[in-house]
């Protein structure tokens, strides 16, 4: 069969609809048994033999080496197209006007959409979407813009692949302790301790850590902590949440005062944000707390950015390996630089 | 009992000696019953209530808390000789002239030791060390120089404890595959495709990855491997070993040296690198591979820096926790500018 690469399309002759498109879901039919192919795609079909060559432009005939060695077909979309193709999945190359279905339609909307997957069994032709892929190199960096809705395909130096699925979900939870007010504390150099507090403050808000296990009086509060409690007025303590706030600016930067956004914003949406020092985050957050004798398990690692961030594929490869070991969901406050809002941005493996 | 601060001694009187070192290991002693004591330790002794005041060099008599509060102790320092005590250890500050055994006092030669670390059972009278302890808070940096045979002890913002033993390991394994020579392959942007090399390539070095697990005829190499297999003579390419490392700093600049010196180093001392990027670490190393069916388990996650390198205890806290929960050990390889020479580090988590 005739192959022809043209611009960034490959035109394939006669009986290139029935074969390719009708029975496997290749290309994007244009006119009787005539068929428009991706690059991608053509390079897949030359990959199994069922192209024996596309010719160039000039005429010249390229096999699957020489087409994968030219420009035309980039070798990081040929590999996540096959692997696709591998688990049992149709999918089509993201492109204007080759959509039928609206969901596809609304997939090839985003620029950062590479491939629409259909469900298995299902291809170009059917209503529904599986998967929206966008396809990284590990060296790439990764807007966090881009994110949310759609899953991330990361080709690494090794040619392996992994999938990373990205939402925007919505954060929230169900504790809640109505705290006393005006309990005393004393600013240290990067603590805060409350000498005698009462206990509602450490067992019904989990604010803090008891500095003795067995005596249980004094409690440390971390200066994120510390800040929030003043600024509700649990907290009474000299100079206020500014003495607080100047503290944690004096021992972390700028870093102090996102992270305290992102610390109110959880406590506000009824979530204990706890260090996540050990998971090496910025915080593990408890969704529904009775008391700290009922913590349930922490479900959500936090790591907190400033917006406009962009993720380097390694790093988030790190951290959401990390959060599935331990069980929990890996999620980015991404924060706008006034502090005044928190986008979230959850990132799991995938499996497809 | 009379306990004066004098500088950074607390001096103490009478029967202090026999109350404070003999039965519990606090302190130095100097003449007949007199102790000298570092003003943590006299803050250890206030909050058990042993001691009932330290007076300042004015006269006035401090409690706990106002003695934590003054500039004389460490918060964090505190913390950590609190958590070891009540761990049954005892332990004795790093001082000059303080420590009776040879173990301790090359442990005090050490500027980045803070606490000498008695085993269980043992005492600053005794001749062993259990550990040699340095007291960082989780956001100072730790120069990576004054890791190894060291206990990092993490003070965390909710003043929580992580320890992390610091060790400078020899890495070396049995790995080694004699190849063939003149190999043909092919650069693409990035990676080098062998389209029909020896089995051996793949089988026995455990170079590259199969394009196709039916077909295992066409090997992917990533360009490290690349780079490494034309310095040996095993891969033959257009433009050698230096169009393989130009291509490499191309996407991914200087660090791509670092990385080439540290991975032909692995090979050098008989270990076999494959990529860390699922485990978000430059490598995953295995030590005694035979052939690629008979990999052992990568014993070693690798994270590469250049030196001087200096840790933010919570990357460190992220790398650590997740090597242990894949069962692996976190080695950094510490390269110097010229990447003539790599130092081995690893750090893990550790129960005292």
């Amino acid at each position: 069969m005739q192959a022809t690469l043209s611009g960034d399309i490959v035109r394939a002759g006669d009986q290139a609809r029935e074969r390719f498109y009708d029975s496997s879901g290749y290309g994007h039919p244009v006119d009787a048994g005539a068929l428009e192919l991706a690059p991608v795609e053509a390079a897949h079909l030359l990959y199994r033999g069922d192209l024996d060559a596309v010719e160039s432009p000039d005429g010249a005939p390229m096999d699957f080496r020489a087409f994968l060695a030219s420009e035309a077909v980039s070798e990081t979309d040929f590999l996540v197209y096959k692997d696709l193709r591998d688990r049992g999945f149709y999918l089509s190359p993201a492109r204007d006007g080759w959509s039928e279905s609206a969901a596809a339609r609304s997939a090839v909307d985003d620029p950062a959409v590479d491939f629409v997957v259909y469900p298995r069994g299902s291809g170009p032709w059917g209503d529904e979407v599986a998967y929206r892929v966008a396809v990284v190199s590990e060296r790439e960096t990764v807007p966090a813009a881009n994110l949310g809705g759609l899953v991330l395909a990361v080709v690494d130096e090794e040619s392996e692949l992994t999938y990373l699925e990205t939402d925007r979900p919505e954060v929230t939870g169900t504790s809640d302790a109505d705290l006393p007010t005006g309990v005393s504390g004393e600013l240290f150099s990067d603590r805060v301790l409350l000498w005698d507090p009462p206990a509602a403050v450490y067992e019904r808000g989990f604010y803090g850590q008891p500095l003795d296990d067995q005596q249980g009086d004094v409690i440390q509060l971390s200066l994120l902590e510390a800040a929030s409690l003043t600024r509700t007025g649990v907290l009474a303590l000299d100079g206020g949440t500014e003495a607080v706030v100047e503290r944690g600016r004096e021992v972390e930067g700028d870093r102090f005062d996102r992270r305290l956004a992102v610390y109110e914003s959880l406590r506000e949406d009824g979530l204990v944000p706890k260090t996540g020092f050990k998971f090496g985050a910025d915080f593990r957050a408890y969704a529904d707390v009775e008391s700290v004798d009922d913590l349930g398990h922490s479900e959500l690692l936090v790591r907190v950015f400033e917006r406009p961030h962009a993720f380097s594929p390694r790093d988030l490869a790190l951290d959401v390996r990390l959060a599935h070991g331990v069980r929990k969901t890996m999620v980015f406050a991404l924060v706008d630089d006034e502090r005044e809002t928190v986008e979230w941005l959850s990132v799991s493996r995938l499996t497809p």
